[in-house]
């Protein structure tokens, strides 16, 4: 693992949030990207080598609504860069992880990317991620 | 805020997660701490410029173990490093976010923290931290 790609963050309200986090990292977002197979949108800041990536839900009963009903706004991955995600991926099944997609799928920010059940990790959403190449 | 200076992780049986997180980042933690005054035992794994901070209660009461009773194991805080924590603390409470703490104290791996409360955060525990001189 290269390094903390992102920490995603559930959220409602991305408007307020961008408005709050500027405050707090003293810099304003840098994009916005809709993922429509995820049904959510997204906003990112950058804090060294590492992206602060806010979803909030489009639609109620996508993933991060569905998180947000169950446990409140916060903290909901983390993800690794790693360099040949297909590779890792045999790796950690090798080692007894189980991943929520089978194969590797599209993500936001031009990326191939892999989550690794909670169940496996002890309570973690982790995401694999591989720049596309 | 120069970089994410770790990832706090609420889990209990922290041999366990050492020997599961040693499989998922394919090297062992490298080094344990206990920080008494949080009543927590700590474990560190290097990821990048990024610590991965494993937190295991060490008792019942205190606040790890009062958030796994409440919410299970999983992604508890996270901490930005800063060049002058007193300096940051000034310039965010102006901008309106509270603090845990109100002076800076001294937490685990030679560190002045700081904590923001998550109700200025909209849900987030966030954690300064600066390098003690």
């Amino acid at each position: 693992m290269i390094r903390v790609e992102h920490i995603g963050i559930a959220m409602d309200h991305l408007d307020e949030v961008n408005d709050l986090y500027q405050k707090l990292f003293n810099k304003p977002h840098y994009k916005e990207e809709e993922v429509v197979s995820e049904s959510v949108k997204t906003s990112f800041f950058q804090v060294g080598e590492t992206k602060i990536e806010f979803l909030e839900s489009s639609k109620a009963d996508g993933p991060i609504g569905k998180f947000i009903e169950k446990r409140g706004a916060g903290l909901h991955h983390i993800a690794f860069e790693v360099a040949d995600i297909q590779e890792e991926m045999k790796r950690l099944e090798g080692e007894g992880f189980r991943f929520i997609n089978e194969a590797p799928k599209e993500g936001a920010d031009n990326k191939l990317v892999a989550f690794i059940h909670p169940k496996s990790t002890k309570g973690v959403l982790v995401e694999l991620c591989q720049e596309r190449r």
